[in-house]
């Protein structure tokens, strides 16, 4: 009886009714569905649906003329463009894996990842020429592959379709693989999460080449939507292009809201002619900025994730009753990292001894470990690294968090963030958050410093809001440190404090790991000192 | 060298970054995220999502407890309320398959059903105990399997979900098995669509029973959304939950549309007190019915599909440059069938001798095919049907369409609807949607009658709306034939008019076979009548 009862479920896949997921299909239908209509506009270029279409296949045919195809990777050096836009079909339509290479990195970086990767082809933007070059000339090894033409068809969603290396808040770039599958299923979970629908238009002030831009390149195809480039982001450019083309959506790093809060009243274009929807990711964004993006009618979704992780897949999922609470409350429940995208099938924040989750009190620290689809395939050539980063069935983000009693986690700290003064963990985003707060602070970092009395202690670096009086900077510095004394434990006070303009990655994160560096040239704090 | 290439492709699958989806993550996650929020409201009896997730843990566990688990089906035989939803959860949760009975069927073809699928339990709503009491008498079979307890754990996507009986436009119903894969792409498909976003508030107004309710069952826990239940759906029960609940979305057959629009004023709260978001399948809705819903506020969105492809998977992708056009030109663009879902990777109208495609010329007619992630997993325990219907590497879906210049699919008809009169084929959609534009018919449906002179001849049977005077009915013919006359070719006015209510199925189809049936009764037409 059992054996006949199975009939139900023994059924073979078929031609037709079994395809494999990749995005690639989002761009075909966009170009069946809305053919006319703008896929991508940068300054006076403007292309439709059905020209990307065509133009992404030309792209691919010539990638198959060169014999590049499957089991090859294309690098592509290039600033948020319509060709880096089209490098997200046209590569992978070829069988081929994109690398989209962050333009910030120095030659021999770029050498690098190039020879890591073995890259097939690179292809580059005018204005990055003597980089590549330069880069080029640093790898000497050029790779020659020799695979005949294939057809564009994907017919394992597990293979790879792009390779993005890690940015550097750690010291050693990680090669980060993502697959067909993946791609397919996170450009959905985020236009859900985001409530971004049919049509949605875009502005990339994101960079394309971080993590193929948290996946909205390729569901801007699976919308039908449009993108609208820039080369340069500024604070104008942002407010031009609201107005200009009813962008109803962008994504940012926090210090990207910095500026869009604090740019020059003729920069903005104050009130919004409508709703904006912002997504920012990167690093917790205090909770001083959350609500300056509210005041000036921005409504912002607060995202977290790794590139190791498609981008964001954790989000504070909004909830209406929170509505009328007072705008404080709001923003301190806005700054959590939240809950899990649909494309994300596992949360935790475990002691990492044990594996077993934190009780959702607010208060024990965790590790975060997340599991699902929207988890990378692995690191390319590093199998020790895959075998610690995918110990006991989880990815192990290395960030640390709490989970509150409604289920939503916040992060305190990267392990290596966290500030060890006298025995006692100490937070350094929580004073971070505090420093934002201030009224003469636009951005700060606080990292451990050697300390010869309580062996770390919390070192701050600020930067000063343009129009702030320093000429007493003594003065600047109590001040800032009344102000702290007032809103935390006297142990997390900062016992020291740096000025100056603070080292970010391409995407805006504030490299601490160059703050580390230069805390450890200061040399130990005196028991004296302060 | 090309071996070391190929590291890009070559990382295993693991615990971390695989799995196999399932609708089943949507409510585990709606529980985690949106935990106090209602999920479904029936009447004075009203869950959240925490509560609903618990319910189906426990159906599940019942379910393992009497050996039920991988391999099995279980029948539901029950109307639109909270017991059905949590049936869609808790019955795979077990590892087992849903069928959701048509609860309009009779015992003995219910009875054929459970026997078919060797059911292994069915659960029945009290109102249809002494129907299935019967339907189990018939059944003299008793299915008796022995499977242990099973882990709710789906590990392969390929796993059957639920199984659906056709409906019956056909004669002899066939088991249509759908997959969790394919569930969990097309609830997220269903959302995309249509603009639903989190926290939609729908109302069930199309049964679940009829291909899980198009997959919104599923959809409405990946969007944390509301689910409102209706033991019976009438117009006034429709407009009092839009009032009370603030419904954002239900989908309906046609003929409920037409009961909306006719609902007396009394019955209706208009204006609408908001946007109200329509999905309506199952026939191509009349233009007419389709600018009365506009004109009454209502947002209609077209799809098409049928129950081997998880209901619809094709839509009228609405356009904004067509907001300009007149009403009339309006109604007949949405009229079109359209356009592929996201989650449907293929749509072609072919010569079905050739399978090649049809031009686009919005004329030539051929047969709708589909493939895809969206298509079914196969008919149980028929492999004819299924070797016929995935002929050349395609679902053969028997309607016969044309494709216009902007790649929109049109219906002509089923190819067992079109009318062959004089070697010509009419088409019996087209005569159908002219004699809804009459202001006297309520309904309207034209089948094939033999006809001495011509073959075939268009006979019509129509619904009067009330109200219209019937003193003499001869009279009423002529009229809608002269109506007929100015607005088709000759050969294609109905030469036969019969007057009654229509057979209908439970979605609200038109029994068209039990038409065709009474137009044999009825003989060929001689010669000389009309």
């Amino acid at each position: 009886m059992a054996a006949r009862a199975r009939d139900i479920d023994e059924l073979p896949k078929n031609a037709a009714n079994y395809t494999a997921l990749t995005p690639l299909w989002f761009l075909q239908r966009a170009a069946q569905v809305h053919p006319t209509r703008s896929s991508i506009i940068h300054g006076s270029r403007r292309y439709t649906w059905h020209q990307t279409y065509q133009r992404c296949r030309r792209f691919a045919s010539a990638l198959s003329n060169s014999s590049i195809g499957i089991g090859n990777t294309v690098a592509v050096i290039a600033p948020n463009i319509p060709a880096l836009y089209e490098a997200h079909f046209g590569i992978p339509m070829a069988g081929a894996v994109l690398n989209p290479v962050n333009i910030r990195l120095n030659a021999s970086t770029i050498a690098f990842l190039l020879g890591h990767c073995t890259a097939a082809a690179v292809i580059v933007d005018q204005e990055f020429f003597s980089l590549a070059e330069e880069a080029l000339k640093i790898w000497s090894e050029k790779a020659k592959t020799f695979i005949p033409p294939l057809l564009i068809v994907i017919e394992d969603e597990w293979q790879s379709i792009a390779l993005g290396y890690t940015s550097g808040t750690t010291a050693s770039p990680k090669g980060v693989v993502l697959h067909h599958r993946g791609a397919y299923l996170m450009s959905l979970s985020g236009a859900l999460i985001w409530g971004m629908t049919e049509g949605a238009v875009y502005l990339w002030t994101l960079p394309m080449f971080h993590c193929n831009g948290w996946c909205y390149t390729w569901t801007l195809a699976a919308l039908c939507g449009t993108n609208i480039c820039l080369r340069q982001v500024t604070a104008k450019a942002v407010y031009e292009a609201i107005a200009k083309y009813k962008v109803t959506h962008f994504c940012a790093a926090p210090v990207v809201l910095n500026t869009i809060i604090n740019a020059p009243a003729e920069e903005t274009i104050l009130p919004l002619p409508h709703v904006v929807h912002v997504n920012t990711a990167g690093a917790a964004p205090p909770p001083s900025v959350l609500s300056g993006m509210s005041e000036r009618g921005f409504r912002v979704t607060h995202t977290y994730g790794l590139s190791e992780t498609y981008g964001p897949s954790v989000y504070c999922a909004w909830k209406p009753e929170w509505e009328s609470l007072p705008p404080e409350d709001q923003a301190r429940l806005r700054a959590r990292q939240g809950v899990r995208y649909i494309g994300l099938e596992g949360l935790e924040v475990v002691n990492t001894k044990t594996m077993q989750p934190v009780p959702a009190d607010g208060k024990t620290v965790g590790e975060i470990v997340m599991r699902g689809n929207s988890v990378m395939k692995g690191y390319l050539k590093n199998p020790e690294a895959n075998k610690e980063t995918f110990a006991n069935g989880w990815f192990h983000s290395g960030d640390l968090a709490v989970k509150h009693q409604d289920g939503y986690i916040e992060i305190k700290d990267r392990s290596k963030d966290i500030i060890i003064s006298g025995a006692e963990n100490i937070s350094s985003v929580e004073i971070e958050n505090t420093l934002y707060s201030h009224p003469a602070i636009l951005e700060a970092a606080v990292v451990a410093r050697a300390d010869e009395k309580w062996g770390e202690s919390p070192c701050a670096f600020v930067t000063l809001k343009p129009g702030v009086d320093r000429s007493n900077e003594q003065c600047v510095v109590e001040d800032i440190l009344k102000f702290c004394r007032a809103k935390m434990p006297a142990y997390w006070v900062p016992k020291s404090v740096v000025f100056g303009p603070l080292p970010k990655t391409a995407t805006g994160k504030i490299q601490k790991h160059l703050l580390r560096a230069k805390a450890k040239e200061m040399g130990p704090l005196k028991i004296s000192k302060l």
